[in-house]
């Protein structure tokens, strides 16, 4: 926050299930501690969760990548938000690093869902007040949400970790067309040739059918969803 | 619908993974054909839903109710719902016989979350035009909804049941006090007298204080949430 | 709030007509005046309200229980928090400690107002951000509200209350089987015994059916709504 | 609806306790019978209604002036919609001839609530889908509505009246400035002269200033709102 | 803000296309210099708008008079707010001394808009948090609006202006009968008598019918809106 | 609608400023003609509009592609779309085959808007309850929409075009590597090979990187959003 001023009261960190040990690190590199958060799975399988502390007027920032098992970490961020809004915290961001069903982004067949936007509407309806991600499957699922989003990418990391390593002969490949231009940056970044994957998807499997540009002999690094 | 004046469009039964048998059953009984629905669970867990025939303009009634496995089935049906909607149905109600997470309807305790409420929230924003429900853990959750709710109740088939057997030395026992009134009308209809039994809750574990009324060397009808 | 942070702005206690007395020892106990409002209603009954002090970024809080004359009372906490929204206040907490239309929080019936419900979504409409409330005859309605909810229980005043009178011969009495959780940790905290009182409603009638417990000879508290 | 479509299920009126006699001579007209509906006041003023026959599918218009005892019918009407949307009708109209709170709908002055927005956002909150009245104090108070608003105007019936009264000495004369126009109109569709009376308003007090135009010795049409 | 607490984070001021000389002085006036935006119109006529720097947290001032060319500064409004909403902003006030559509504020014919309800529908959905506007064409037009609003008045610059001028023989004139009572309250504030244009508007057509009152060799001060 | 059922009311087509001639065409196909509408520009640019016959309980199509002149076009069809609800329609489609404003879909840089999403969001406040488009720059705005959307294409039109054409030596090229995808399923359809061209955007300005595949001496297809 510019200038020092804090607006939205003292930052908290609450961890979900789906990665405590990203949470544990995100909290060593700020030094704020962790919330005591008690998550209980009853044998009827319904989550529950009770906060240990006061989230009152807190700038509270939910950790939860919505990472496998899948539709439990989904449930649980959403009750995790609800659980932080009905004790009245000032505000809630969902950083989210992993978003589940985002593929599941357009209507590309008739009468298939939407589940990335019905994520996203959820995540709202819950109570979050900003969602926080990380190198989303496509950038317009940023506009599936109605409160302010922001994405990080890891793209800066990664080339300047391919940059130390040298490697002399490198070619970055699409793994779908859908990636061609991600790919292509990465690969000028590197300054790598780029190659592209041809491949269609029927249902769950997956059938390809050849590659634009040399990859003979080449060192390949794959840019995949 | 009153003097056969249909104006939702022509009914539509859509049946979730909840329990097919149910909606094979309710589809014998209305003489009306389930829907070809395509489930497919991806290796990442992410559920994917295709309707293989039109609903456009259609009544469509979802049978899913939210049972074991809990979290994947609500899911299920959300994303069913979303699924619905997009694909221009005239009315969309959900058929939750058995609804998760319904003793979490109340914050009895501080900074714990009202998951009943929030999944009342999501199959609303999801796009359900109504819902349909059976014997509530408690009726103050038709409330949550803001779409119409109807509660049915098996209550009369369980009272015939019984009435029936002609179980001679009957008392009806409520395993909770908050199931007193319940209990109590339950026993009033099958002409028994009641008895309580105390118990508290802390968490998981539950403690049990003993039993207000006569029910030694008596057939004992248990009324549990 | 934590740590002597203001985040919501200067404190700003108003009172609607409900309870003057009590918002008058809320403000001695707190040293912070009410602000002056002028109440009007014309001779066409119509409420009109105007705040005699600016209210902008101030955290306001409205204390209004809905008690008779109810609707009356209802209206003009509606119009109470439209008054403080439009003057472009920081936060808004409505102080309700007597919720009318509590009991009117289900559908036990066909075809029938779950007013309680209402109630909530039209204080969360006229620009309520927050809800603060007393011993709600079902702690369900908490989920009615969108908003944060905050309910009070005056349970150990009242228990301080009868240990200090030291009462020899006590019971402790639900005054209906819906309250008997209520009365039986009541008569725990108080190390009394407790019974019962059956009884059935029929619209505005009620028929009582008899008590569950021994009363005799003994000195009664009863628990009612 | 043209040309005998009924897209929304079967007509069906229902009456408030604003203006029976009105609903009556509605349903007389339409020759279509009112709805049974039981209104009760409870000794604690809560308004409860109950339907006595189903609306389910149904066209429902709800009379329902907001006259004296208006804060009573102003909820009654609200409880009225909440309880007919929660019946699963196919369409609901709130037929509300007179408009209370009309007046509170500007801030003219600082910290003063815009009541008559109040009133249609929770006309619109409880579940109408559209909204029928008769002479708003202001049209703008049509844009207040979210849902369709349909005013129909007395006007012709009133200047028929007078011009077959055939009156000789006419002079049509505003109350307030604020229906100079009104007035004009008026005055226009009699061939009657127009005057306009001068008055300022504090608070429930008004003040005369004066009349603009030539009134001495004729018959004067006071136009108020 | 009462008592130097700043409770939104630090003052943005932001101009759009519609007015920059009047943004620039408030800019000065305020002694806050105008955030830098880069506002391009592509050759397919989409406007594009990026913040050259960082509004998160801070409490954001608008300043976009709806002025012509009026469709394009509409759009461009819009834009902008959604832009700074999602850059998260502390706070969003839209500044509109002028108000395009306002006269489309009721519908005085059947099957007309009401645009300028529309227009406040949409800058309440882009993100703004209040709204701040001057000497609206009705004062109802602020009920068109869910968020705050504030208007302001040039009346005491105005009649300060023309009282200094001193002008013997002055008379006000509403072009307009609508507007008799502005006219009316800037004459009592001048001292000097009103008079009325009578006029009736058939489309973008006008008729003028006369004029009520003395104006003949008078210096008239028209007041139209 | 399948079987000849009408759930929605009778057909009306209406043509907004942006392509009557298409609107024409529509109307001719489907032998249901245009209502009358009368669209005025005021010299104060604001845009009215007047529908000269009842939509009451009409299915509504307003056709109206958002072509240039660009913002006036948009501006015109939410107007009319909050016409034709407030004149109570019994349900609205928006037809709108070309979508401005669609390539701002993402946050691709810090502090931009997401356009794209923001008229989804104005189309669905102003009352749209459906939306038809034709081949989206992105499938992922659908997903901006609450409403349900069907999006057309041109493709098989297209191929079948191209195919009837016989043009011995072709080569489909994508314009940006963003259309990758696109132009390999064109060039599939057709049985020619595919070519990628590289380039990059720096706001208004691009900049072309190069050529990937064999395009010397050929047809070029150039496959461009």
């Amino acid at each position: 926050m510019e200038k020092g001023v804090r607006i939205y009261g003292e930052l908290a960190l609450i961890s979900g299930s789906g990665n405590p040990e990203l949470a544990r690190s995100i909290s060593a590199a700020l030094k704020v501690p962790l919330l005591d958060v008690q998550i209980t799975v009853f044998p009827n399988e319904n989550i529950f969760i009770q906060l240990q502390q006061s989230v009152r007027s807190k700038d509270v920032f939910i950790i939860q990548p919505t990472c496998s098992p899948v539709n439990y970490n989904v449930m649980e961020l959403l009750i995790m938000i609800d659980t932080v809004r009905r004790a009245s915290a000032g505000r809630i961001t969902a950083v989210v690093p992993f978003y589940a069903y985002a593929r599941s982004d357009k209507k590309d067949k008739p009468r298939v869902p939407i589940t990335a936007k019905l994520i996203a509407d959820m995540i709202g309806v819950a109570g979050a007040d900003r969602f926080l991600t990380m190198d989303l499957h496509a950038g317009q699922i940023q506009g599936f949400f109605n409160i302010p989003c922001d994405e990080v990418t890891a793209f800066p990391l990664l080339t300047r970790y391919f940059i130390l390593k040298k490697i002399p002969n490198l070619v970055v490949v699409a793994a779908d067309l859908g990636f061609a231009k991600k790919a292509r940056n990465f690969a000028l970044a590197l300054g790598a040739p780029v190659a592209f994957a041809e491949k269609r998807r029927n249902g769950p499997e997956t059938e390809y059918l050849g590659i634009i540009g040399d990859v003979k002999g080449k060192d390949v690094i794959l840019v995949d969803d």
